[in-house]
């Protein structure tokens, strides 16, 4: 599961270091920052998947969060403290979720036997759908609700950054060869990362306090 | 969740009949027999629902079912026995996780409390993800996975017809003024119902056990 960000990028290198032939799965939801589909495309290029499958879906029917409807404003300039305080208006409703039953569908059909997403921990202060328990309870629908699961044999989810922080996922990602001036995380929906919205924020800060410099340009900040 | 055949359009009306204020989410995902969607719109009409959304996306990106991929055909002119022995090639890899994942993402947007499914007993010989123990699987993600569900008041998912018989849906419906002659469950793809396929065969099988007569004409069969 590719969004083309740092953490889903690193753990597309992960699946390629683990041995995997590996398949990549987007999604164009009508996201405000679609610009992390170029992203996605050239990181899936780059690692050599054997395919790469776009899913095109409107989330921004009913809305509900930042990133789906223009009313809402990505929030900016916030500290880490004012970000951990409560799920923010970036939360897309059951997006993991979905996300994750495309995952399924997609390995199902193509025989897959994992499906690697890049989750961790530092969503887990934020996001209901970004926690262990949550994919353990995934885990089980992906047992249950399939051909293979139910002959015992089910699709795994591998969620190997569920535990590290953010600075050790850049340290694993450099370890790995990550190309960060081609990932793209910024919510805001410009051209050039903003380097103030939460995504941004938490992205330079983990660069900082590792004392490295990201190599991707910002509009803004460091 | 309302796809326009016999369950979900008695769902529905059950729903109503609960006295829920109803929105219907439905499903374009490039199915063969996508004439369903007018089906799910004359029913919801005619309930009277606040809202109809309508879910595009394209499950034939990777086929695997005879649904979706048109060159796999769908099985005509089987008898029940041949059905239940094992999962048919109509079975379309995770689709109601990603159907649910949806309604959830829809129910969570705009504060709705239930998610009715029509799954039920008879789908059950056949398709893995319309069990009672996978139901409960997406319950604790719905629990798990959202906002409402980590404060404790998560979304239900109801699946009124999960120990019914066909004959039994039919005879609810009934009592609940279901027009089945505006419902629509054949696989086959044309603009009249096949009246061969597994769905048109069990559908009519039920009439028949029923002594009744199904109002929605056939191109074959009784």
């Amino acid at each position: 599961m590719l969004s083309g960000g740092l953490d889903s990028s690193t753990v597309l290198y992960q699946a390629k270091s683990d041995g995997c032939e590996c398949y990549a799965i987007s999604f164009d939801y009508q996201q405000r920052h679609r610009r992390e589909l170029i992203s996605a495309a050239f990181v899936a290029e780059k690692v050599g998947v054997v395919e790469h499958q776009v899913v095109r879906f409107d989330l921004g029917l009913w809305g509900g969060s930042a990133l789906t409807d223009d009313k809402i404003d990505v929030p900016v300039e916030r500290s880490l403290g004012e970000m951990g305080e409560s799920i923010p208006v970036t939360y897309v409703p059951a997006r993991n979720t979905i996300f994750l039953s495309f995952a399924l569908a997609y390995a199902e059909a193509i025989g897959a036997k994992r499906v690697y997403i890049g989750v961790n921990a530092l969503d887990y202060s934020g996001y209901p759908d970004c926690r262990p328990d949550y994919i353990e309870a995934m885990q089980e629908v992906f047992r249950l609700g399939t051909k293979e699961g139910r002959e015992g044999d089910e699709i795994k989810i591998v969620a190997p950054l569920i535990d590290l922080k953010k600075t050790e996922i850049i340290l694993l990602g450099n370890k790995l060869g990550v190309p960060w001036e081609k990932t793209w995380s910024c919510y805001a929906g410009e051209d050039v990362a903003c380097g103030v919205c939460d995504s941004c924020l938490l992205r330079l800060a983990a660069f900082e306090e590792l004392g490295l410099t990201d190599s991707l340009p910002y509009a803004k900040g460091k």
